[in-house]
């Protein structure tokens, strides 16, 4: 990743200010040193033109050094999506959900396919799909689950890094026999953690300093851990400070096998609590059926959680209070949760944020003060799928934005255009008539876009997509 | 559409055989006429290289005399799309709906850019756009609502028969100046009539036998209608035995609306057919709050649903209940309703008709024996897009299937394959990694595909539409 050239982009920047505000930068520079960081915002360019003055002026830079990278009018530069939440051992049975719910999904679909991939030829092709695909789409920082297997799960970390995607990857942890099949499962909480130690220990040895990859503690969800498997990750997270992702609250069979398993905890956020789990850099999918003191401790830990829409819909979960949970204080980003998510689109789970948050909306009483809040805007549910993913995990400052100091993973979006006889010169979906303002364009981009809006991704100042 | 040459389709030929199951024909011939007509279909031709054969036997054609249209492997016919709810004027639109509800909605986006159409120029344009649009994502048959300008509605019936959808067009009747704003409403009832005649006969005009284009009666709904205009409209279905489209009961504000305005109607139903509006060949878009007397009575008087899940949950209007209107044994097809809709796309219809079902479910008690039955199947859902649709607009019999004596209306679906490495060689959304089964691929192609795997697209036998 070192010995990059120096880049400059220029054009127009989308990024999110705040939960509800995009910030607008036009005829803009973003001058990336050769680590890939953003050393400069200069907002008085004025034109494509000025940049060689501009960047001398600014930072002493010269024309020769560089590589200029313009949007062409109409387009535009976007922090690039975090997704996270999302299992890249599934990425093959998108889709494929039927009328099941959470845990006969499980041992219908998931687990059989998951297992498989511990034939490594097996892994390679269904990962690096799944790695190409999610950054075709923009992703360039993503939170996965793997499977059990150390050896496919290290060549997910392998890949990621080869293919140039910011990523956290975690062995599953399961143990629990009561819930895993026999052909999927630690043999012991002890395996189990031995097995996540050579995981960490490899992404130690292939990225040291986790520039780009790093390894993330992972228990399924509580019924397929015994507590001595969740006690054993909670004492590595606090001896290495890593990162821990499980699920949380998805649907009310599982909430109700928690509580019979664990009848002293008195809630599923009280049992991660009590083993340790619920840290300040825990990410929870889900949270859909949280109560009140349960969001308060969430909240009081500081752990985020990573909501999932297009998973929640398709196996009947419920729908998450995304609202409900800023108001209590908790960070929120957004998760496909591939497969059982449809999508591997975070913009395909940023549209479906907003419907889902309509959906909340119409469960409530036309007298609830909260009905008409609990709707998204356009500008929120982006901030979803970049800042608040980057906070997520755990990489705010970092990644979510454009400003000096951060490292530029970014994508390059472009609209479709519509000429006087209504010909689209796009092989997209967004048909831009030229009326629009720049807020209804972002509007139509986020409910028609896809891949093809995305024309180039970066991250960490690499280029590691190009549209065709 | 008259002189075409025969043809003949070779493959895997998919359709809904009922609500609840698709029909697969693999290796089979399905032969059309020069009238656009599927005259034989044959499911023993074997191969492809059977086919000079099989053609000779069958119906005494010579392979000179056709052209011959193999799908390659992977590839399926599937019927085309049916909306049967579209607005053509508010393309431009799509995805711009911020936290509007409908009757704001209307006033701020809707109202304006419709009036805007009187404008030929823009009206060819925006027209233009819609109609090769929705053509590219596979609908080969829309009811469109137009605008109340007689010209401009003019223009897209004759658009439509130019680039070969089948459609309904209708011009919008609005005459009450309480609902309608100053700009943008018929100056009388009689006005109103006056104007839909001049539309209904450009269209007899131009398509005297309605084969491609046929005009449609629409009152916009009733708040934006006088009483004299939705009984000169009955007036005019009954003489000319004319199809009619209208909306109901998708607000609450707007169900209110309707009670204070014809308080002695009883229900929003029960107005209409006070009106001699709610006829076998009514198409009713949304009927999300109908209660139970409103539901018999639609269903007594044949009348339609268009059920347009992007919609509803983008305006916040509600969650229509197929499985209920069904039940009552209410016919129901899918609309988009561009732009209350986001998307141009019946497949995006035909997802979210999946979703929004999962969210009717979980918002009835777990006890409610309706709860598990409320959830559509990807089969449900593409029978409500073809056959659904079809009943939904009349021509049942026509188009939906690929039986004999039906109109070959259809679209070549190709979906992508991941090769060994893990690279695809699609263009699109949808991976098959090759151990899928043919429902799965189907499962992938709905809640993954969009126009990229439509790669031609047929209407009464002419290609109307081939991918790039």
């Amino acid at each position: 990743m070192t010995g990059l050239r120096k880049q400059v982009f220029v054009g127009t920047f989308i990024s999110s200010k705040s939960p509800n505000e995009l910030n607008y930068l036009h005829d803009a520079l973003v001058c990336v040193d050769g680590e890939g960081r953003i050393v400069k915002v200069d907002n008085e360019c004025g034109s494509a033109s000025e940049v060689e003055k501009r960047l001398l002026k600014t930072l002493g830079w010269k024309l020769s050094e560089v590589d200029i990278h313009v949007a062409q009018p109409g387009q535009f530069f976007f922090p690039g999506f975090i997704d996270s939440h999302i299992h890249a051992p599934q990425y093959p049975n998108v889709g494929i959900f039927g009328k099941t719910t959470l845990l006969d999904w499980l041992e219908k679909y998931t687990f059989p396919l998951e297992s498989s991939l511990k034939d490594l030829a097996k892994a390679r092709r269904v990962y690096t799909s799944c790695v190409r695909r999610t950054l075709a789409n923009g992703t360039t920082t993503a939170a996965y689950f793997a499977t059990i297997d150390v050896q496919a799960t290290n060549l997910l970390a392998d890949l990621c890094l080869e293919l140039g995607q910011r990523a956290f990857v975690g062995r599953v942890c399961m143990d629990n026999p009561d819930i895993c099949p026999d052909h999927y499962r630690d043999e012991s909480a002890a395996e189990g953690l031995d097995k996540t130690m050579q995981t960490i220990r490899h992404v130690q040895d292939i990225d040291p300093e986790f520039k780009l990859v790093s390894p993330i503690l992972t228990p399924r969800f509580a019924p397929s851990c015994s507590s001595e498997s969740m006690h054993g990750l909670a004492r590595i997270q606090k001896e290495m400070d890593l990162p821990v992702q499980t699920h949380i609250s998805e649907n009310d069979g599982e909430i109700a096998l928690v509580a019979q398993m664990f009848p002293d905890s008195g809630s599923y956020a009280n049992m991660y609590d009590d083993h340790g789990l619920l840290t300040s850099r825990t990410i929870l999918a889900h949270a859909i059926h949280l109560s009140e003191a349960e969001a308060q401790l969430v909240a009081k830990r500081g752990s985020k959680v990573s909501h999932c829409p297009c998973s929640n819909s398709s196996l009947t979960s419920g729908a998450a209070r995304v609202r409900w949970m800023w108001d209590k204080g908790i960070t929120v980003g957004l998760g496909t949760d591939m497969s059982g998510g449809y999508s591997p689109s975070i913009l395909e789970a940023a549209r479906q944020a907003a419907l889902v948050s309509r959906h909340v909306a119409m469960g409530l009483d036309a007298a609830d003060p909260d009905k008409e809040r609990s709707k998204l805007t356009v500008e929120e549910v982006l901030h979803l799928a970049t800042r608040g993913g980057a906070e997520v995990v755990g990489l705010q400052g970092r990644v979510g934005g454009f400003e000096e100091g951060m490292e530029w993973d970014a994508q390059l979006i472009g609209l479709g255009s519509v000429d006087d006889e209504g010909v689209s010169d796009s092989d997209g979906n967004v048909d831009v008539f030229g009326w629009e303002t720049w807020e209804e364009r972002v509007a139509k981009w986020l409910f028609n876009g896809d891949d093809r809006n995305v024309k180039k991704v970066w991250v960490k100042g690499r280029m590691v997509h190009a549209r065709k």
